[in-house]
């Protein structure tokens, strides 16, 4: 199964030149990286997600890279066009090169009280045209201090559910275009994680409920994201049960970002 | 005082394709209108506001024009970088050549339960990096036919009142750098106007509640918007209370986008 490691730039950085900065910096690393030769970038799949303002110009930029452009959101009113100030829609972000998004982040589920009913719109408006989802669930400090965590994730899980039933059509699609993200929110920006037997046990159950939602759902691919970095990442690659990493501030740095696809790439020989 | 005509293109166009059909058509317009010679344009100031993603590439095409570029939104977690996913902030806004930003627009209110506390964050973010604002206010239907609209219209305007008062220092921008849009929601998307008298009465009161907060803000530009088309342009023009127009679909085509720009125009010879 190939790996992936993708960076959530978030609301960073704050200007072009810092954005093309970033971009050479990770170009160069890529091609002077040995273990990143050509199969190496097989075994491991990066993408990038800058922020929507950014967004045409990096895709433009990477067209001729193996690395993917991501969304870091899309609009849950309509998949096209509409009067929605502010919004994004998936046909836009399709349009400018974009072929995955995020959803669902905790950073959007806290800020924007984005609910189950709001994601599970959002999916349907991404993968009815072709965006792949890298679905964000993950517990609260206070979710995991009471033993919540599976509670937590499998009510998350729940808009997958719900999809496949609204969405018998679009359920083909998930194998490739559905990646799981499960960020322990406590762990984000905050330079705690929980241990690799932690995360391991928690990618086994979401496996599982995933697959209790459909056969075809049986092999999907589960990235751990929160404060993981180039010293921590191959404890994480080394698990069978984590499938790649949602990189944020790491991913900013292209260096960091690049230790972590490799240890990722290598895990995967 | 110069006129404003703004076209807030919401989740549209879908492609850059449309994107950049829709400039076309608009340069050509603007070059072939006799009435939008030169000093025409000078009276009434045009700007047009994309969606984020593609906001960098509109502005480099209109770099050479009179037509200003506007964002719809700005995040209101951080006026620069920030762990915000989904989110553009002002300084990325500002980086990519927009000179203004669209806040409080009443399809964020309702869709985004945008309070104003969040619009006062906006707010200061987007003036503290000398990003304009053109900030919508207006009520509902409900609040109308309840005779509520000035109450409503004074609880919004209160977000001005409390920016004065947290961020002294940025006042003397006001008068150059904020723009009130006055759009009954009712009248969004509806076809239903109100009547010209009415509109010109709500835009006088809100003249008198903002020079009651700062002598400075004694000759604020306070445009009307809503169901603004072609046909009723001239009428709402006419009017020495009404700046202006903050233009909805209808500025989606060129030519009845430029048709009320003349009418504004030629209203203040």
């Amino acid at each position: 199964m190939q790996a992936w490691v993708i960076g959530n730039w978030k609301q960073n950085p704050a200007t072009s030149h810092d954005v093309n900065a970033l971009l050479d910096d990770l170009c160069a690393a890529i091609s002077t990286t040995k273990q990143m030769s050509h199969d190496n970038s097989a075994r491991c799949q990066i993408m990038v997600a800058p922020s929507f303002i950014h967004l045409a110009a990096v895709n433009g930029r990477l067209k001729d890279t193996s690395i993917l452009c991501a969304a870091q959101d899309v609009s849950g009113h309509s998949a096209s066009v509409g009067a929605y100030t502010g919004d994004c829609s998936a046909q836009q972000i399709v349009d400018a090169g974009a072929t995955w998004t995020i959803l669902g982040h905790s950073e959007r589920r806290q800020y924007h009280q984005e609910s189950n009913d709001t994601l599970l719109q959002k999916m349907i408006h991404a993968l009815s045209q072709d965006l792949g989802v890298v679905f964000c669930i993950g517990e609260s400090q206070a979710q995991y201090d009471t033993k919540q965590t599976l509670e937590v994730i499998d009510n998350q899980l729940a808009v997958i559910k719900e999809f496949i039933t609204q969405q018998p059509e679009l359920i083909k699609a998930l194998p490739t275009r559905l990646i799981i993200a499960y960020e322990p929110v406590w762990a984000i920006g905050t330079g705690k994680v929980p241990t690799v037997a932690e995360v391991s046990a928690t990618h086994k159950h979401i496996k599982q409920i995933l697959a209790g939602f459909a056969d075809s759902l049986s092999n999907m691919t589960v990235l751990y994201g929160g404060s993981v970095n180039a010293d921590n990442a191959n404890s994480f690659a080394a698990d069978p049960m984590i499938d790649g990493a949602l990189v944020g501030g790491a991913s900013l740095k292209a260096d960091s970002f690049l230790t972590i696809a490799t240890a990722f790439s290598q895990a995967s020989i």
